[in-house]
């Protein structure tokens, strides 16, 4: 069974895609960045905070959290504050690191845009 | 129980890959692109059409369509024609919109591409 | 169920992830690269050399092969030498060639690397 999910909290999506799609024990969850969040002009950090806000909120809807990430990508468009990124990351993964990916692409759908990341969540 | 699968109608695979694998209720489609196709050298959107000409062959090779369309990863070259590219997605997903991740990159394996696309779809 | 797996063999992860994650029979591999092996300033088939050693240690430990590869995705930074490429992953593949994406990024997390591949396998 398929579901399609948006999740009014994150926003309404005006582009070609939901939010997330549920697929048996596994969601799927499309890239998202800090577009129209406070931290759309904000460096690396604090966009990917935004990111992890939604992330939980998802999570959250779902209910579990994200101690059930399975798989992330993560697409920057610079690698000059990784480390920012890694702390960020390590402080909302706590013990439960996924499998990741991480690449620097030339850039994302908007300029304003630092980093976009994707998720697999087991249900 | 993995299957690996070519669908002639898209044409012979010289690299190292296969159009796409079953995994179970999941096949995961390799990285679809316009080469060797009449829209090659065209613009992203006709090469966008000539993917999902592909997309849904498989779809219906495999007795089903893309409203089962699980995920996709859009690979593009530039942002330039996005709104183009987003009316061809949107014609072909109808109601059935999948999760995304949309990417801007340095190049395809051929400097005519101006979008890959890899899908994941519920079988 | 959720595994997560780090592989000795392959080093210490000091990054925010694990080398892979278990759920149900797939296996999902973070984006493996030549860091921190003698490739690691190596050409791009010497640097595919190094992952694919370590993608038959990570199937290996898990009791399986690369013959249960589902798909691939690959980020290099030149497509100079797309054919050398191609020759390691044919060799390796074998009769088991995987769906795949492979895209031109520009850069990896260290400006030494030429490639980074992700997994999935069937377990």
């Amino acid at each position: 069974m398929l579901i399609r999910k948006n999740y009014p909290e994150l926003g309404e999506v005006k582009a070609p895609y939901v939010h997330a799609v549920k697929h048996g024990d596994t969601l799927y969850i499309s890239g998202l960045t800090a577009f129209a969040t406070p931290a759309q002009q904000g460096d690396i950090a604090s966009q990917a905070e935004a990111i992890f806000q939604q992330l939980h909120l998802i999570a959250a809807s779902e209910n579990t959290s994200l101690s059930h990430l399975i798989k992330v990508t993560i697409f920057i468009t610079s690698f000059a504050q990784i480390n920012d990124l890694r702390a960020v990351l390590f402080r909302h993964y706590g013990n439960h690191l996924p499998a990741s990916s991480l690449v620097q692409i030339s850039q994302l759908f908007s300029p304003d845009l630092k980093v976009e990341i994707e998720a697999i969540i087991a249900l």
